[in-house]
């Protein structure tokens, strides 16, 4: 426990900061791009490759290993398998094969489609399919002769900037953030949100970084997040690569951490944000946002304003995947409950605006969470 | 989900019914014993005995298993093992191993005493060993000759007296809980409570499966119970035997699930009762009734009346059990977070009298929970 008494007044004056209406439309200041030790994905040129590097996320936190794609099947399996995740590397992921299947002078439509039905729910998979094909083929249309070197390099380029926009993102999010982070603070943050599943530093974890590196966290507190435990397996891993001070701990034990005054914030992501600001994200993320409420800790969504949907009016217009039993019952094939126990297993819940203090994007600052201010930072058309 | 509708309304009423200051003293009827498929452990006569039984809980809830222990070290050993768990039938297991002892003519003074040293810190263990050893020596001193076999029949009745004692106090428990259970109930439990930690029906488990025998039980919501998983293991393994309507859940998803008006009640055991009413259990307690409150949820904790521990004033005089990382790193020998990885694990938290709705024990339930209606109950001296 780095701080045992003055939590709570830290938090008064973290609250109180952090009521007042405020609205930054433009970053700060220049962004930086986070470092870290570690590349989840990474474009081999020759003698190399052509090829695409992974960092297998199905073998952390107990082995680093990388794998090497040279061609468009090897990566699909590697995306079936979840050896590269998340939605923004996703997107990045399939951008990429495009390029690869280009470079290899292979049927890019036909690679582009296949890397699409890879994960059929990863809308960022497809959508970065389809940039990358789209540069291809106005390249290849422009071009004297075949235009396939062309060609190629437009799909590369093409990845190489959401790459590179991606990691912007996460610079900005990290710098307008920091305004709402405490000296030495201890901050709680739930599921895997940083440089494993973005091309720069993170979301909540790349705020996170921020505070480290500006001096300002005296402790990173991570939920275990279960069922899939994606805080102690990768967020903590992050967290031990970046040399943090950090405890994991159970989901049920953050209320006590709270109660004792020792959380000033709690950052998390956001895997869609309803016009009202109703927030959707990992389960466990709405229990968070109520203690705390009840503990009167500033909670923050950090999220690129892509997140911000406004198709879905408001929470109870956001659906709920349930997802498989087994994933709550069994464990590295061993069971955890009694043959036949079914599991309520959401994988998402949704936190109400009135619960949210601030949500971060890389355009600026939404607090108070309200319709108007949203609407003012949501994706331009 | 057995009622999508009506929810809310259930719970408004159960929330008016509880709100009204009651004090019942008097057993509303006479207790019944609750019958469970499994017995976790049973005192074996010749021609099979003398002997122990335990169901051996290390190996729920993949298999149900018996070990026979025939004599004290056999019985040490599975204690150690926690083969045989749980406050209430620790104190049961220590006083019919001093009744093995002396069926065996073994020394009784050293059999209770290395009973007691199994497990230090059971207080309930060495106090069972204590109460059987009182009665052996007692009888012993009083008959003529030796007084070998009537000294083992006074400790053979005693721990059996102090089963029915226990198994009583669950049916009585069961029986004035029953009051604060409203019909179609969606109950939500954490932690393990039931017939494999008492001699009867158990205490926040036995109000369910009293619920249930009513025919007030919709449901059974059973949180996991991170990090060691009692609700899984062993709270499922129990409702899958007794026939109950439930569904297993990660803790952090009960928040969603109250939002949603599924959650009728929630019901809890307790580790210990603090004059002022604070209540310690099973971390993850205090994260239910912040959130309970939240969603006008009734919160209710069933413990006998000696849980009640008029030496500790409030919740800030109990001190919390910090217990090793591993049980968060590590599950069944696979690492779950990167190494050197350090988890805050406490064992228990503390949940405030005014966060309690209603403490029901075998003498009665205390509605509203305060320092004076918690003196009419607290143990008799």
């Amino acid at each position: 426990m780095p701080h045992g008494a003055g939590g709570r007044a830290r938090q008064g004056e973290a609250a109180a900061r952090m009521s007042r209406p405020r609205l930054i439309r433009q970053p700060p200041r220049l962004p930086h791009t986070e470092r870290v030790s570690f590349v989840p994905l990474r474009w081999l040129d020759p003698p190399a490759g052509p090829a695409i590097e992974l960092l297998d996320q199905t073998r952390l936190p107990a082995t680093e290993a990388y794998v090497t794609c040279a061609d468009v099947p090897s990566l699909i399996d590697a995306i079936t398998r979840l050896v590269v995740r998340g939605a923004p590397l996703l997107g990045i992921a399939g951008a990429f094969g495009v390029a690869l299947a280009a470079a290899r002078g292979d049927d890019v439509r036909a690679a582009a489609a296949a890397i699409e039905r890879a994960r059929p729910t990863a809308v960022n998979l497809g959508w970065g399919a389809r940039r990358a094909l789209g540069a291809y083929l106005r390249a290849r249309a422009g071009a004297a002769g075949d235009g396939g070197r062309a060609a190629f390099l437009a799909a590369l380029e093409e990845a190489r900037s959401i790459a590179d926009a991606d990691r912007r993102a996460c610079a900005q999010m990290a710098a307008h953030g920091l305004a709402l982070v405490p000296p030495d603070a201890r901050i709680l943050t739930h599921c895997n949100t940083g440089a494993l599943v973005t091309a720069g530093g993170g979301t909540a974890f790349g705020l996170i970084l921020a505070a480290h590196r500006a001096g300002r966290l005296a402790m990173v507190w991570i939920d275990e997040t279960r069922p899939l435990l994606q805080g102690s397996r990768l967020t903590a891993f992050e967290a031990e690569r970046a040399g943090l001070p950090y405890r994991v701990l159970a989901d049920s034990a953050a209320a006590s951490l709270m109660a004792a005054g020792l959380v000033d914030l709690v950052a998390v992501g956001a895997d869609r944000i309803a016009a009202d600001g109703s927030v959707a994200n990992k389960v466990g993320t709405y229990a968070l946002a109520v203690l705390a409420s009840h503990h009167r800790v500033p909670f923050v969504v950090v999220a690129p304003s892509t997140t911000i949907d406004p198709a879905t009016p408001d929470g109870a217009a956001i659906a709920i995947e349930q997802r498989r039993s087994e994933e709550v019952t069994w464990h590295a094939g061993t069971p955890l409950a009694p043959a036949g126990a079914v599991a309520y297993n959401p994988a998402f819940d949704v936190t109400p605006p009135g619960l949210v203090t601030a949500i971060v994007t890389e355009r600026g600052v939404i607090d108070p969470v309200t319709p108007g201010n949203l609407r003012l930072l949501r994706p331009l058309p």
